[in-house]
């Protein structure tokens, strides 16, 4: 019997990726505020698909040839040029059923393209409202696994951290954990988890202060909710979709 | 009169650093195990100067030049090929005294001449011996502040966040902070501040257990007790030096 338990360690940012063996894990791109909370309620609502890419202009181009339906934000505005946004609540089952969703995100499609770029395993996708299919899924695997927060043009967030600390806090015994970013993540979501938007606020996250200041604490709200579109995205072959189709 | 507040930044990572304005800052070089508190320790004991090198041959080299002690580590033990090594036990006053220390070690000294090469308007180094020395120093200088922690290979290390945090937390007020990295870093200092020894051991710092398994607790409760060596290390023209002799 292999006692050997998996490695897991925590990228604050994705500047700090190439300090960890991509190659040999499953790598979960962490974009909280919103982009893998839109990516988990999309296909939570029946999106066929969603194909994330690292530019504008792809998305446009892309978005024509398949008839798909172009989104994305650019310093968390809708982007010009885009037709929808980063928001979960755009993508209802009524809208979204059927459809695949061409996306592009200032920090979570690049740091995807990143890990695919250094041959990860494996890529998923996770957010508060996909927490326990990912912790799920990392049990099942029994790979090593980075937690890949794709943090703000490099600058560590506070809610890409708390999510790899609620991803640790929950499943962290069945990895072999040396890695003080990873133990500061599971620190913070403990003393943040009883009122995760009470944390953000308290501590003044940047991103808490940007979405309220436009007008999106319902989506912030959303983002910060487990459970709420538990499907887990899996990036195959340019596209993430649901595990169960794979 | 000009109500604007200086800004702070916390850079958790030497990899990190270059998404600051070095050059338009006061750089904290943080190596809390055990650089930063080695340096205070060998200056508040009348060590006349230290010049951080970034390489074990040079440290030789000058050494030789200067007659000085040549000290420093890699990987946390004594570097092969010098005589001291980065305990600020090894450096009591009737060893240091009116001496030139030469060191070199594994991540602070590199961080040092990462923000001296981007320009560093000025450098001090921190660590919980000289706590009250560094907070005091930034709110005289009113100037824009980058907390550089020196981290361990890259990979962010607590204590050096731990440190960062009390700064934060003793004196953020005087600052504009718009950086989750500092707001982390001052929520974990609050949490560990009653015990931080017992923080680190109960959240598993790599640090502590690395220290630990070469029997230097001693130098772990040390390096993470406020005021004990409570000087200002300044750099000026390739030697650290006390603030009051400059």
């Amino acid at each position: 019997m292999n006692n050997t338990k998996p490695t897991l360690f925590t990228s604050l940012s994705p500047a700090l990726l190439h300090l960890y063996e991509v190659n040999n894990s499953v790598v979960v791109i962490i974009d909280v505020l919103r982009a893998t909370s839109t990516i988990a309620a999309a296909l939570y609502n029946g999106a066929k698909c969603i194909i994330p890419v690292d530019s504008v202009s792809r998305c446009i181009e892309i978005g024509k040839q398949i008839d798909g339906i172009t989104a994305g934000e650019r310093d968390g505005k809708v982007a010009e040029g885009l037709v929808y946004g980063n928001s979960p609540f755009e993508y209802p089952r009524g809208f979204v059923e059927g459809k695949t969703l061409v996306l592009t995100t200032t920090n979570g499609t690049r740091l995807l393209q990143m890990a695919l770029d250094k041959g990860a395993k494996e890529i998923v996708t996770g957010s508060f409202p996909n927490l326990s299919a990912v912790c799920d899924h990392l049990i099942d695997m029994k790979q090593n696994v980075i937690l890949g927060c794709a943090a703000w043009k490099d600058r560590v967030n506070m809610e890409d951290m708390l999510f790899a600390g609620a991803i640790i806090s929950n499943i962290g015994r069945h990895f072999s954990i040396n890695c003080d970013s990873s133990h500061l993540a599971e620190a913070t979501y403990k003393k943040a988890a009883k009122d995760l938007f009470g944390f953000m606020k308290k501590n003044n996250a940047s991103h808490y202060h940007r979405l309220m200041g436009f007008g999106l604490e319902k989506d912030i709200r959303y983002c910060l909710t487990p459970d709420q579109a538990n499907v887990l995205p899996i990036y195959r072959d340019g596209k993430l979709v649901l595990k169960s189709e794979v």
